[in-house]
């Protein structure tokens, strides 16, 4: 159904992804969008994406794809951000606005806000949600459904442009929390940044393990490869997130380490009560999210 | 199909589980199995198992269970199968075949082997499969396909009961490793119960964040639920396989340690380089095996 309080005649998505080609089939598939316009580096992602029809014309061309862009969703590896944005400020019509899909929202804000003109609207966003693939292909339209999208508003941020893209998170499924900007790089950095590193530091200790000569990662199962999937992740986008978020990152990987040297001198002791009541406790917070 | 070389006239569980109540059902589906009998201290239990065609016959009294068994198959938390044995053995007929389910072999062979009669044959076992949920409301016949089960002989194991227990797992879907004992417990700590303390402690130090006055697991998404399933996994068991597995799950938590404290120093200096190269090579790793 088409939404009349809502409607975007020409967006441009810049990286089309798994997150920013899965935002403009959303969008289609809700009939709230004219014109989609890809831009990105890679000509062969670009053709994959207009031959599936998430984009409706491609360009590697930034400053030739903004132009008359009524939104852009800048979708590519955060540390890209503030170039990308640089590039396309004098080509944006007045009134246009900007948002993205950033992981970690203080680095993002950083890097775009100098290159801001007053009549250009940033609305700094991080809809929680993904899989381990990446790329045009791995684009999919109900990506946003029944998840949560955090905008972080500034105080320089447009009430209106903050208003449009709710409404636009909601419309492809999302629930939209509006957040203070440190509060969500920090809740971020333990309940998805943390985890990924551990995942990543699992693979690689396991990996490592040769005392029998052979590749003991064959021996896992089901469990495990569910556990390690996160460890599939992009190299390149959660090296950026991991520069980005460095401080929240640290004091989160302090705290796990705590956690996990307690719990591995209660093995080393063979104190089952307190075994127990770690894992009784673990399986109780985990139990209640599911 | 019934297999003409293979057929146990009466088969005894001990602990109707995920475990010992997934091997009845799936003895059953292959027709290879006569009467199955459960064997447990939980009646309610029982009688599920007893409702859902799991097992033919009920009772809480291992002695009067055993009687006849041409193979009994222990499938309660590792703790407790010295003692089981014990109570069992002198009411097994001559001949009959014990083996086992458990997650660690050397505490099991420990604990059994004192109590085995010369003309009983025990061969240890583990099935590498299992869920987060537990009980005989939780299992199901398909459990073991194409998984991987070790065996552990010990030097005193019978040769025939050791081909008899092996073709029973293949005959379920299981592709059969025969493995020196002490490499089991050192490669299943390394891929099942290393996974279990990192997904434990991941859960209680994300759980603890308090920050902000709020239960911020709230805000988590798929990928962390799915990375964090094995943590809503049975508290009394991994007590168990924690206790039993000491010096091994010792030795890999050291080491998962080590490289986790290799990566939050490289997040901490931020060297790109160096994380790229981290997860990139976990990410290989990982990819391999899937």
């Amino acid at each position: 159904m088409v939404e009349k309080d809502f409607y975007i005649d020409r967006l441009v998505v810049v990286g089309v992804g798994l997150i920013g080609g899965s935002l403009a089939l959303a969008l289609k598939a809700a009939g709230v969008v004219g014109k989609v316009v890809g831009v990105g580096r890679g000509l062969a992602n670009l053709e994959t994406a207009l031959s599936y029809g998430i984009v409706d014309e491609i360009t590697q061309d930034v400053a030739e794809g903004v132009k008359d862009a009524d939104l852009v969703f800048l979708a590519t590896p955060v540390c890209s951000l503030g170039t990308v944005t640089q590039q396309m400020m004098e080509h944006l019509k007045p009134g246009a606005i900007l948002t993205d899909g950033g992981s970690v929202k203080q680095a993002v804000i950083d890097a775009i806000d100098p290159h801001l003109r007053d009549d250009v609207h940033f609305v700094p966003g991080h809809p929680i949600a993904g899989t381990e693939n990446s790329g045009a292909e791995a684009a999919f339209a109900s990506l946003y459904q029944d998840r949560r999208c955090i905008l972080t508003p500034t105080p320089k941020t447009d009430e209106g442009a903050l208003a449009l893209v709710a409404r636009m998170w909601e419309l492809v499924g999302s629930q939209v929390v509006v957040m203070d900007v440190e509060k969500h790089d920090r809740v971020l950095a333990a309940i998805s940044h943390l985890p990924h590193m551990v995942a990543y530091a699992l693979v690689n200790s396991v990996g490592a393990y040769d005392r029998y000569g052979e590749n003991i990662l064959e021996y896992s199962a089901g469990g495990f490869r569910d556990f390690t999937r996160i460890a599939s992740s992009d190299p390149t986008m959660w090296s950026d997130i991991a520069l980005t978020n460095r401080d929240a990152l640290v004091e989160m990987m302090g705290q796990f380490e705590t956690f996990f040297a307690e719990l591995k001198q209660d093995v080393a002791e063979g104190d089952g009560e307190r075994l127990f009541e770690f894992f009784r406790r673990s399986k109780q917070s985990r139990d209640e999210i599911i």
